[in-house]
């Protein structure tokens, strides 16, 4: 069993609706739903000390779940932030620096810190983030209203938070101590950037059937769609946006096309709708990468006309 | 620099209003205030797997998050449940039993499971517990508006979780894996009941100046509660609520009254208010233990008469 079957299981178990999205949706008032999400960020399973900043980390706590709030066409509000520390960074004053880290990007969307915990732990450093949003009442973008037909679309080029692990597996540093932004790929890793306004703009424009952000991968993010959607998906190769640097740090088009669709953490919006409609409004602000099929439940990948049945192949934490 | 100063720290720093009391108030709509709080428990300081079960683990979680949201007089309606599980404890099916003594709680007071994130960890074992909670608009009771000549009540006696916890520290296990409820001071530290009925009834009948509930021990709670105001307190030996058997487990006199001042973590309510008006409320269902007065800052304790200050002796994590 991994962690998303274990969380299959207590939904149906439970009859939990609320479960199942990148946030729930809650009544709040006449105006807006209530959005909340969030994320538990673990040293050593989802980031090194040594391979970042506390600054940096600070930051991307807070921009992982403003992700989930973009992927609902939503406004981040509020957030609480609940620390478990070693004795060890306590006394190294990382707590304040990562305090800082968030608080920039904090402020840049308007986000009051309203709670949270701070505790010892013996152990590594734990960081739990949740942030609350809104959208107007029954506007919030789900993964479930892809439909036949549908084109598919992300916000921007794939591959880069992955590349950007590789160069860190590899031993390089450059910027993340002082914030180089020379460092893309290392940043693309390290400091994401949450896409609230493209998100907000596409649910503004009511132009998409359902949206995701792309946190596991393409492949298993589109999966998600497929399966809340009842539906199936087709996507191209050669449709597929990413960097030229992706290619250069792969070193070959197989290993390209690995980080594109397996690696994750990219922070990219994946959504459905229809092409003319998105095209008329959005032109080349967005990438489309293939369609919605009626094979439930499958993401074939089209590569120089030969197509194959793809396996959700993102990072599973099992 | 510990836990509390961080906090007062940022809070100033970054003049985050919404910080330092058991909830953050926000306005959801024209009825109602949301009441949001977090709760990070991590294995080894919060609790330990050889003292525990995994349905009172869950139990617990939930449990603190409720205090909270019973503090401010409020009704929980929604929880965020984050764990990150050692790959052993996973294998061991820790999970499903742990949502099962979390789900008991939950379905005890109307709450349901919003969202949360599951994780892999190489280390211990944590939980961030989040819940949501309604109070009507502008009825939350928040730390901050006790007045001087105010008496001062707990709703139950104390000490006994701590006196709990020195069973489980010297080996005692009875009930924990049958849920045996006669070992009530082992249930008290493992499975403790959030007092969200008395705080809610406390709230509609307007009772209460100020609210807090008692986790880090009463001499830190009624600490905060003082800050908070801007005014001091005086308690007395005398009037503590405490049970024979917490008497009989200390040994002493003087072991016995750090258990009821420090132990923490009894999850009772300690509020302030007009003695006439809750004496006419609730009689004898709560406890009145002493009163409010002009020494900012200070909680002073009668002993036989003999007055001394009480330096806030709860339970801190560094």
């Amino acid at each position: 069993m991994n962690e998303f079957e274990f969380i299959e299981n207590i939904k149906k178990k439970y009859d939990l609706g609320l479960i199942g999205d990148d946030c729930a949706v809650l009544p709040q008032n006449a105006e807006n739903d209530l959005l909340i999400t969030s994320d538990m960020l673990i040293e050593d399973i989802d980031f090194r000390l040594e391979w970042t900043s506390a600054e940096l980390l600070g930051h991307k706590s807070l921009a992982v779940s403003l992700s989930d709030i973009a992927a609902m066409g939503g406004e981040p509000k509020w957030a609480l932030l609940s620390v478990g520390i070693p004795e060890t960074l306590w006394n190294a004053k990382f707590l304040d620096r990562f305090y800082e880290g968030w608080h920039e990007l904090a402020a840049v969307h308007g986000v009051t810190l309203a709670g949270g915990d701070v505790s010892r732990t013996s152990a590594k450093l734990v960081i739990d983030s949740t942030v609350g949003g809104e959208v107007p009442t029954g506007t919030a973008i789900t993964r479930s209203g892809a439909r036949v037909g549908d084109s598919i679309y992300v916000t921007g080029p794939l591959g880069g938070a992955a590349a950007g692990l590789r160069l860190l597996e590899a031993g390089v540093r450059r910027g993340v101590d002082d914030g180089d932004e020379r460092a893309p790929f290392l940043m693309k890793q390290l400091k994401p950037k949450p896409q609230l306004v493209v998100g907000a703009d596409i649910r503004r424009r009511s132009l998409a059937t359902a949206m995701i952000d792309i946190s596991d991968g393409l492949s298993a993010d589109l999966s998600h769609i497929c399966r809340s959607s009842g539906v199936g998906a087709l996507i191209s190769a050669n449709d597929l946006p990413f960097e030229s640097e992706v290619m250069n740090s792969a070193g070959s088009i197989d290993a390209m096309l690995h980080l594109v669709l397996n690696g994750g953490e990219d922070f990219e919006l994946l959504f459905t709708g229809s092409q003319e409609r998105i095209l008329e409004a959005l032109g080349s602000e967005v990438f489309r990468i293939g369609e919605i099929t009626e094979n439930v439940g499958t993401v074939e990948f089209n590569r120089d006309g030969k197509v194959e049945t793809l396996s959700p192949g993102g990072y599973r934490h099992f």
